[in-house]
This record gives structure tokens, sequence and C-alpha cells, in this order.
């Protein structure tokens, strides 16, 4: 398998369809990575904030402890601040989203174990005014190490 | 085919390995899309922008006016901004980046006429220090009307 | 007639008194602009943009299709990032704002039809704290291709 | 006369021709006000401050001490942050920018003591491409006590 | 005594404990200098403004006119933008925050007069998750003159 | 000895005389805190973070990996952040500064084990025009787990 980055495979993963989900889930679950993949939707963006670290928390991708929310945080921040372009904000701003949100953990690049276990979560959805069809893509990614 | 947003197509052409490009730029292009990946890297943020409008240019993926300029920084700034998350720089705040940058112009979403012509600009690469291995993955992605 | 910029039309009618508001959209209707001035208040910036959009859209000043809405937002959103100055926030850091708003279509330069449509928006009005007597005067334009 | 702020005779200034602008010195110097205006033009954003410094200086508009020139500062910087919109950089993001600039100083409105002297700057101008036509209008004010 | 700054007085009082900051209170006050020390905590980014504004008018550390309010926001804006370190907002970011604020009237420097009178705001507390221990310090100061 | 949080340590420390310096480094060496002061001043904000990774490494406060860079990298971010509170940037916009810096390593919460090591940067000195004495003071803080 050639070397990829931990951000490709949060990216790809959130660019999947069902199939190729569950093939990535597989084949990068194999060489040490854990993986996950949610939706969230919202006019508020606390309720995008909420709907990661609930999921990363349920689904066991950090570990309860101070170190590891704070880096799934800057992670969340980092991801969000890039997926609105500019000004860090929903509703206030009269905008809306949904999204698919992945969270990948495990090392920086494939099979390159010196740096330890790191954190990538990528957002890919669709923003814009909260009528239907007014909208277009937008993308986000945080990486932290964890 | 099933329907796909002209964001999903850049990115993934900014993800995509040389037989992958060669393939998306056949597919999308049979379908009235124009596709182009280039490469960039500098501790300067000028030169990221430079070598995305020169590319554009070239490559006749926006014709000669204001109009169509003005998108193309917009579409730019936007995909600058995000991939920066939050600090619109690079050497003033000691970083530097290598990066494939892909533009895509077409429909918002493939088979759908009635919006018109989009640009989609994405930036995917390593940012960080401009030390060997200090540095990680970062994506970001503009989206205007043409 | 000297040619003069949209923007600077813009600027002057949300300058303009009421007898002068009159004169100015006469005299630019006449060569081929749209003009519209309207008022809004609020200390939740999402009432500023909906009053805007709603306006724009009454007023015809752009057509009911994504393309022309997001041109608008984005002019909504430099206007709103200028007349801020910072922080792009009304209620959240305590301060309120009354303001009047111009919205004009047409060339970016009168006279010259090469550069095709534009859109420009401005904000005029106080910013301040929500006690009378206790602001000041901003400023802030937006302009985009429609 | 009828009341004005003077953020509205900024802008006006910063608008006006070259007999509007005599007139206008006329006018509001008689009510205490004093007034300038230049021009200034760089894809270096230092140089932007540098002229507005430099011109405030020379013509008085503010004393040699550091309360003065802290509160020219801010209003420069207010001043410049709305006329980018966003992103508070010329020459980084690839845009240049030709502009003139208005400095008042007198009361926050005109024949009302009660509030003291402040000083308001308006930037009105061209940015974009440095390439001759590729620009539009920009404005940016700031307003402080002083 | 030595000189000092009162952006540093203003830091010594955040930190101080109860002991600490009775004797800076008339230590700083013998030379001219009035001080607040308060307390805030909110998910609510409106409350913490709202506090400082409350303190400053109770306390009489500012008088009752827009020039003196006018100094006092802006202070709490800088101190606040320095505490967020980047997002200025606590709730729609998921985070919340308990913090105590200074505030400092006096000259920019001990024993010298020939600056006027300054005020100074310093933020020192806990932000983070609103969940409790998971959360870490951060500081934000603002200076103006008034 | 009291519960002290790792940021009011580097507060501390940048705030402290020389003789103080010698004592709170003693002592908090004692309860297994790594710290360290230095000096720095530019126009060029990228002189400011090379001169704390410098310290940072010649004094061993980090590892020579790129997951303790990466904290000491984001730390300084988000100090020098909070110490230009709003605009990131130096000369550009024609301010220069002189400043000491702070590095602590160690527990989050001194004598609490459980949070595992974290990296304190403090910034604090004086900021404004490039002339003596047109300056105030300003202070930054970044916390990360390293």
């Amino acid at each position: 398998m050639k070397k990829i980055g931990i951000g490709k495979i949060a990216l790809q993963l959130a660019l999947s369809d069902e199939d190729q989900e569950a093939e990535m889930i597989e084949k990068y679950e194999a060489i040490g990575y854990a993986l996950y993949k949610g939706k969230a939707g919202s006019m508020d963006s606390q309720k995008i904030f909420a709907a990661i670290e609930t999921a990363a928390m349920r689904q066991d991708l950090i570990r309860e402890n101070y170190r590891e929310e704070h880096a799934l945080y800057h992670c969340t921040m980092e991801a969000f601040n890039g997926y609105c372009r500019g000004q860090i904000d929903l509703g206030n701003v009269l905008r809306s989203t949904g999204l698919v949100f992945s969270i990948v953990r495990g090392h920086l690049i494939s099979e390159d174990k010196s740096t330890g276990e790191w954190l990538a979560i990528t957002l890919y959805g669709q923003i814009g005014s909260p009528r239907q069809g007014f909208e277009h893509e937008a993308v986000g990614m945080g990486i932290q190490p964890v």
C-alpha cells in the first residue's frame, strides 16, 4: 500500500459513498487507524461542535481526559474555521449548513510510527441560505497530535 | 452517472494520483466541465495567489475580463482562507507550504444546467515549519459563480 | 455627465436626504441603474442580513435564482464586515446598530458596458452601546458581479 | 444648517470633487472642524498607514503626543479594516490599491459640544489586481475620541 | 518606587490573591491610580462585556459620557479579543469561561504625567468546555487613553 | 504551597524582575516545571516566532520531534494572536514591538499529575509606533498539551 496522510484518509472518508465508506474503514482499521463518519446540520454553530464531540466520545476516538478533549476541540475549531472561510458563524450571518464529518485517529503518515498518534477531522457539506437549493459545497479540516 | 457537486469534483481532483487525474479529466470534460490541476509552494502567500491566477488564465479556465478574474480571486481567497484556518499568512507567521491546487469550471451540480457556470478551487497540501517533516496536511476550497 | 463608479452611487444614495434620494434615483435610473434605499436596526446581526435580502427580492434588484442570491449575500457580508471593522457581530459583543442600506445594480462604471452588471451594497448608520447617544457613525460597502 | 455627523463629513469629503472639496473645507472650518484630504496608493499596506500619519502630523490634525497619535492609529486601523473587508492585507494577498483619504477633527455631531473632539478617517478608492481596470471601489471609516 | 506601566498594574491585580489585592489597591491609589477587580462567568460573551461596563460605571472608573464609555468598550473588546485568541466567541463555539477582570485608571507609566489618563483592562481566568476540569487559563488586556 | 496554574506561572515569570525570576525558576523547578525567559523585538512578526522556537529548542523545553514542535508553534500563535488583539501583524500595519517571552513546561495545575505535561507561552511587552515613547503594553498567552 502506498503511504497516505491522515488528512487524506479523513477527506476521502468524508467524500465516500456507503460502499466506499465500509471498504475504507476496513482497510485503514487493518493498519491501525480508527475511523468514524457522522452527520450534523444546523443554523447554530454550537450544535456542529457538540455533534462532533459527542460522536468522538461515544465511538471512543478520544480518551476521557482533558488532553484529548482539548486536541479534539482544536481540531474541530480548525475544521469549522476552514469550512466557514472567514466568519466563524452560521445563523448570526443568516446561513445554515448540512454536513458530514469524519474523525480519524492514527499516525500522521501511514506506516510511519515515529510521530505518534494524531487526530484529523474533516467537514464536507452544503452551506448557504436556509432555503432549499440556495447553497453550495464547503470543506474544512483540522489536524492535531493526540 | 450519479449527480456530483463541482466542489467534490475539485476535491477529488486535488486528491487524485496521476492515473486517477487523467481518468477524472476525461470523465468530467465529457459532461461539460473544464478541469486543471497544478502545483505551488512558497513561504510567500502572494506566490500561491499568482500561481493559481496564471494557471487559470493560461488554461483558459477564465475569460480575459474583470468579472471572471474577480470570481477567480474570491475563489482563491476563500480556498486560501480555509487552508490557513485563521491566519491568512505564511512567512509572516513562520510557516511554509507545498500544495496542489485544482480549478474546475462548470455546473454547480452535474447535469443541472439551471444554475449556470461556477468555479471551484481546491488547495490540498502540507503546511508547517520550513523544516523537512515538520508539517501536516491542510485543505481549503472556494466556490463562486462565474 | 461625468463617469461615476457604482460604489460611489451607492455611497451617495446611503448618505442622501429625501430630496437628494428622489433626484438620484431619477438620474441614475435614466442611465440604466436600479437603486433602492431602506432601513434596518437591531442588536441581532441576522436581522440586518434578512432586511437587505428581503428588500432586494421585493424590489426585483436580484432575480430569483441562486447565482444572484449568492452575489447579494457576499455583497452584504462584505458590507457588514466593513461596517463592523473587525468583529462580525453586534449583540454578542454588546452593541447595537441603526442604519440605512442602499442597493444599486448596474455597470461597474457608468457608461462602460464592457464589464456587465454588478451589485453594490452600502451600509451607513450609527453603531454603539444599546444606550441613546452612546454610538457613532460607521460605513461598509460590498461589490460583486451579478 | 442641519446637524451632521463627523463621519458623514469625512465620507463626503472623500467623495468630493475639487470644487466641492474647497467648498466643504470652508463650510466646516467655519464651524470649528479641521479637514484634510490626501492620496495614497500601494501594494504595501504599511505605506497607507504611513501616508495618513504623515499627513495628519504635517497638517496639525493631531498634536505631537502619544494620546493623539494612538487615536489616529486606531482610526486608521479601523478604516483600513473596513476597506479590506476581512483580510487586513494588500500585497500578501496579491492586491493593490489607489485611494483618497480624508481626516476630519471636531465634534462628533456638529453644534453639539458636549462630546468633545473626535477624529474621523475615511478611505475611498479602487482595490484589486495590480492590473489596470481589474479593480473596484472600496470604502472604510474609523472614528475615535481625541 | 520603580516605574511601572498601567498594564502591569492591571495584570498583577488580576493575578493577585486577596491579601495582595488590598495591598496593591492601597499602594497604587496613593500615587493616583483607581483600581477595581471583579468576577464574571458565562457562555454568553455579551455578559462578560456587561459585567465590566457595569462595574466601571458603579465604581466611577469612567465618567458618565460617551468618550469615556467608548474608551472602556474598546479596552474590553481588545482584552476579550486577546483572551479568546482568534474567535471572539464563547457559546457559539461551545465554550464557557469563568474569569476575574481588573480595571485600572491612571497614567500610562507611573510618575509620568505627560501622557494623561489611560484605562487598562485585564481578563484572567479559565476557558474551555462547559464541563468541570476541561478548561485552561487565558489572559487578555486592552489599553486606551481616556 | 498553594495550587497554581501553568499559565499563572508563565505570566508571573514574564512580569518578574531579575531577582524574582531567579527565585521563581528555583521554586518551580523544584516541583517539576521547566522555565525560560527571553527577549525579542522586531517590526517583523516572523522574528518573534523564530526567537521563541530557537529558545525552546536550545533550552530543551521541547523534544526534537514534530509533535512537540507543533504544540510549541500553536502556543506561540495563540500568544501572538492575543498580544496583537485582532490583526496578527506588526510591520504591515506600521507597528513594532519589544517584548519578553516566558516558556513554561509542566503540569496544567501544580501537584496535579493527572493531566500530563503542557506548554504555556506568555508574551509581555510594548507595542506601538516605531517611535520612542509612542507605544503601550500588551500581553498574550497560549497553552497546549505537549
